[in-house]
């Protein structure tokens, strides 16, 4: 136990990739062994998918950090989910009292610490608001460093052997919670962070196209692609099948106008 | 030398990342021992950062392959950048050249093939394209498999330690040519092949935050963000310097609206 700040500590948000231990990088792994703990969110309780991300995380842990390693788990503070009118500021609430926990765990230990966060921290990801504002607060002295990661939007392009953009266009990254509004001036768009296939409440399925991949780097990946009033149904059965089998459901896809 | 295909080969387009060697997965390592040879576009001639891209490609392979290996380079075609009336057409022309130019490279040598691809062949890349067309040709027998690598903007988020996206907000990402345009529906852009520093003719320059980045994952990266009327000749001498050190520039930026 150390309450003291004798040297400033190494605070590194280590993307680990979608997944799969394979599409770890070179740096990442060694960010991993060069740290004395790896702090990660706990958020056991109201994730059902939590064994399956903890079984994940030690498969990339096995085989990318040489020797022991040590986990600290942070409690998640509850999130007030139920006002969506103030969507932004309930966030801001709950990063705030997650920087008081995460900086409650730097302080009981010694040492540089890595954050683990699935796929790369610059995309729909907390870990460096997190680490922004335990800097501004002062509490402990952290010297941040972002190792990016190969996000899931990536795999999902690989896996259907797709690019992202068509010939000299552009790509809108979106969330299901934009995705009809953000459809109106977009043709080509990704859809991260959508918990309930938004895109079958789009005007007209029969012109987009669709890729769709689930649980990308897991051992029970799913993958559809075609128009997507043609493919509608099979997306929600392989998507219910998974949620099924495993009490939980990540999935990504891109939408393009045919 | 072998004309013939006695058995289907690998054709691996494989993503290499930014360019800094620490920046390769595990699995593109793995897939570069394993295949025969490389394969990589031959601009010698009209680029004149070859000798540096040359360098870094080394320094991947010295890092992550083991034992001795083949490079062979492609000629590439020449491309009709005078007609931007039919820029599409253009470059499917020029996809159609490179396909007959790679299946003959792909004719002379035995054994499997991996395509190296700076970025993450997902992004404003050819190679997937490319072996669509050498697929369809049907002229050798190939299995096309995808290895998805960092791109230089997940680079440039973690250099300057940001989020791409705002709290639950949308990311376009474009190119120069399209700036213009898509600044119009997007407060929160990504730009890449942008040859020219586009964001220099947009309309109100202090309503917009950059975050700007040159020769990401190289010995001379270049780093600048601010409001863009405070930065925008700091930006202007960087790129300049660049370009004039090593003759050549590549570049990528997110614009934000203030």
């Amino acid at each position: 136990m150390s309450g003291g700040s004798a040297r400033r500590r190494r605070l590194a948000l280590v993307g680990l990739g979608p997944g799969d231990p394979e599409l770890v990088t070179a740096q990442a792994a060694r960010v991993l062994d060069e740290v004395d703990f790896f702090l990660v969110a706990d958020k056991t309780g109201d994730h059902p998918g939590t064994a399956d991300l903890v079984a994940m995380r030690e498969a990339i842990c096995e085989r990318h950090v040489t020797g022991e390693w040590r986990l600290v788990a942070v409690p998640d503070p509850e999130r007030d989910r139920d006002d969506p009118a103030d969507y932004a500021g309930a966030v801001r609430d709950w990063h705030e009292a997650r920087a008081e926990a995460w900086e409650q765990a730097l302080l009981a230990h010694d040492g540089d610490a890595a954050v683990l966060v699935w796929g790369d921290p610059a995309l729909y990801d907390s870990a460096i608001r997190l680490a922004d504002r335990i800097e501004a607060r002062g509490v402990v002295d952290v010297a941040v460093e972002v190792v990016p990661g190969l996000s899931s939007v990536q795999l999902l392009a690989a896996r259907h052997r797709i690019v992202l953009n068509t010939i000299g266009g552009p790509i809108t990254i979106t969330t299901g919670r934009r995705l009809l509004r953000d459809a109106e001036h977009g043709d080509n768009l990704v859809v991260m962070l959508d918990g309930g296939l938004t895109c079958l409440r789009l005007p007209d399925p029969s012109a987009w196209q669709v890729w769709w991949g689930a649980n990308l780097g897991s051992a029970d990946e799913q993958l559809v692609a075609g128009r997507l009033d043609e493919v509608a149904g099979e997306i929600e059965a392989r998507r219910a099948a998974a949620k099924q089998a495993r009490g939980w459901v990540m999935d990504t896809y891109l939408l393009r106008r045919v």
